[in-house]
């Protein structure tokens, strides 16, 4: 055992399974992305075990089946060892109460003042959802660890609080938790509850390493820390209750070869030639996104209105599409939105004519791969966002040296800004003046800005980025107890 | 003249005259408040002039009967020198566009996502009128002052740019700019235009001190200078192209002896005996405010609603008083959050009686000044605040040892918390806990909290808040060129 690699445990919401049923049996599936692909890998060399959440009727028939016991699962070609939690009526309140409505709104500065955040009823779901998830997961994770040999890696926003459940049942874990969302100030931290605000702190700082995507956010949660529970900084890392904990950011590249196998598909290929046919010999100004407040789809069609407006040698010459991903439609704000985003639309094709613009909503991944592969611009204009991997799949999987109309609040802006046009996401001017500049673009410009996002992009390769991470966490498990 | 003081010379939106036509005759009257409190008094001793722009009609008059030269005014005992800009048609764009809803809505964290703030229109207000406008008051100002003996006070954000002005007319005048609002984060701040966050923030370096009423705010300056326009940290000063900025916070107290004289007032004494009828023996849970977004007026409501949801015994025990003063009611969004306010009020009445709850919505101040020596808890709860004045004023003129339930984000917080029951403002559960705490708190606490507050309150009254700030400009300036 002294030479075995440490065994990964790996705690997500969502696990990398999933199953549907065909023929009467449930059939496993893999899922993607690049947790997938990096951890997915890893796990086919190294022991380990994926803890997760079970999140539908089949992912809890399975659970069922297998009880409190970790079980293996072949799916696409990979084995995986499996803990699928089903935590019943929690789940409610945990996912969609807490995580993707308390957290979501205020990692991402979502709240519409001045009436929101809801100042009332987070307390049930946070005591009765969140908070006994949490628990069982982490219990679970430490039931699948080895105090001594194990690496915890756990997931984002959903778990906020589970390392505290690791780090009582096992005080020497290694344990690195991940936010893949962005991460805020102070001030708008502490829109939340304070007893939240502070439980999430102190749930997050029982890690041995809390990673970012981008230096901005792991700013902010330096700050965060410091300022609600009294942590103290240590250089990068913070001193809290005896333990440092490095804070460390990570940024996550494209998984080219899962890029590659989706742009060769025949799927892929049969959505391009219609694409070509709706181009017609126009400017493609594309935009890929889930509908998601955060992504900023309207100010983005405001600003294709605005170019319009001003330049009017451009109408006819231009098409806009919208590949929109539909998200969270049970969500009131999210429904209003998308509404909004399609008058805004329909007033454009009234002023400018019916083809100028299109907004596709709907899930259709080939016909999203095919776009990306020959957009003219791409617009990823976030206020705010953990990465915006479209910004990096984008020029990766392009053949027209096309241009990125970026802002610098997704962490993707770390690496891509010297590639990319860099605009203000709440100013619809200036990104009216930037998707301009990017559409007149000279062939040489698009070229080497071009190749400068196609290096940027493919910094951080899914398996390197989970490297990088253990990396860390083995470093920061070695400086235990000694000065810095 | 060796041995002449410095001239002061003050610009703010609002100057210290108002006038009002009676028979005929324009009638001066002085305006109230710390500012002019302590600014006024100084100038009945020192040489200085007032310059600021015409608001109404009637100033319009005044400032075409002297045109670009300053006059002297008498107003309620006291002589002014003033210079009064009428900047015509630049004021609604400069005034109520873009400083009132472009800068106040950004300076307090108003705007509602994903909509706010608006991603077009604001260049035209920005150039055709603040930019214009504050280049007028710097020019009057730079007309008025002594290049080497006179201190320049810039007042508050309507006034962001004017110091550029000053600074290039007169380059080694002595400018200090106080803010009146909060100061957000970087971020927030940057969900104005590019160009904009960046000229506000070099017009602000422009002064010598640029000060604030709390540390809160002149931590955030300092990020948003460093993050946005490359200033470098010096201590708590900040070293811009080639100069030395000191970042100060200078916390504003009561002006005592202008409230003995309204609590003394007979309109005050009759508003009293109305109010001591409606109370009736009942606990008074108050607020007075302005009906300002950034007052969470309606949060206070729904707290006050959860207090008799949870507390029965309660009902019919208090009564929750709201004096407001209606603020900005041309602004959409002021408008339905009144509307929002008031069926609150109203529900609350219906589910608890119609005696449970009244908002007052008007201007009356003997009638704010009685209820605030009457009450046994004063709410406020504001988003934030630069100062909040009626957090101290409450606590001076209270003749109940009534206690004060208190945001962490009004500016008074940082010597008033200790006194205080401190809540945070988006959390309407905890606001409900704090009010039952207060309401039943004993009289041996209530008094040893009220005997804080009245000290607290008293720090920083006008005259010692104004001389602090010159000590700290003649500071800054005889330490120019002095390597820190």
């Amino acid at each position: 055992m002294a030479d075995a690699p440490p065994a990964l445990v790996v705690a997500s919401n969502r696990g990398p399974v999933s199953w549907q049923r065909r023929d009467g049996q449930l059939r496993p599936k893999r899922g993607f992305g690049g947790l997938v692909t990096a951890l997915g890998g890893v796990l086919q060399r190294e022991p380990g075990t994926w803890v997760s959440v079970a999140l539908d009727h089949a992912d809890r028939e399975v659970a069922a089946e297998h009880g409190a016991t970790a079980f293996e699962e072949d799916a696409d070609g990979g084995r995986y060892r499996l803990r699928l939690l089903d935590v019943g009526d929690r789940y409610e309140p945990y996912y969609n109460e807490v995580a993707n409505r308390l957290l979501w709104f205020t990692l991402h500065e979502l709240w519409a003042a001045p009436f929101e955040p809801p100042g009332t009823g987070w307390r049930g779901p946070w005591e009765d959802g969140y908070l006994p998830v949490n628990a069982e997961v982490g219990r679970a994770v430490a039931a699948e660890a080895d105090a001594d040999r194990s690496e915890v890696l756990l997931q984002d926003y959903h778990l906020c609080t589970a390392g505290e459940s690791v780090r009582e049942a096992l005080p020497e874990a290694a344990i690195l938790h991940y936010l893949h969302t962005p991460w805020v100030e102070p001030s708008y931290l502490a829109r939340l509850p304070d007893e939240m605000t502070a439980r999430i702190l102190r749930g997050l700082l029982a890690a041995d390493v809390v990673a970012f995507s981008s230096p901005q956010w792991t700013r902010a949660f330096r700050r965060c820390a410091i300022e609600h529970v009294g942590a103290a900084a240590d250089g990068d890392a913070l001193l809290f209750e005896g333990r440092r904990v490095a804070v460390d950011w990570f940024a996550l590249g494209v998984d080219e070869g899962s890029l590659a196998e989706s742009a060769a598909s025949g799927e892929t290929v049969a959505a391009g030639d219609d694409l070509d046919a709706e181009i017609d010999g126009r400017l493609l100004l594309l935009r890929v996104d889930r509908t998601d407040l955060s992504k900023n789809i309207l100010r983005g069609l405001l600003a294709y209105e605005v170019l319009l407006e001003q330049h009017p040698q451009l109408r006819g010459r231009v098409w806009h599409y919208g590949h929109l991903n539909p998200s969270r439609q049970g969500v009131a704000e999210y429904q209003t939105y998308l509404e909004a985003c399609e008058e805004a639309a329909a007033r454009i094709k009234e002023r400018f004519g019916e083809s100028t613009c299109t907004l596709f909503v709907g899930d259709d991944y080939p016909r999203a791969v095919a776009a990306l592969q020959r957009y003219d611009v791409l617009l990823t204009n976030p206020v705010m966002d953990g990465t915006n991997l479209v910004a990096k799949e984008g020029p990766v999987l392009n053949r027209r040296d096309g241009a990125l109309v970026l802002s610098p609040r997704a962490g993707a802006a770390d690496l891509m800004g010297e590639g990319a046009l860099v605009i203000n996401p709440y100013d619809v001017e200036a990104q009216a003046a930037a998707l301009h500049a990017a559409l007149t673009m000279s062939a040489d410009e698009r070229a080497a800005r071009a190749d400068l996002l196609r290096r940027a992009a493919r910094i951080g390769a899914p398996e390197d980025w989970l490297a990088a991470q253990r990396v860390a966490l083995r470093d920061a498990v070695s400086r235990r107890g000694v000065p810095s």
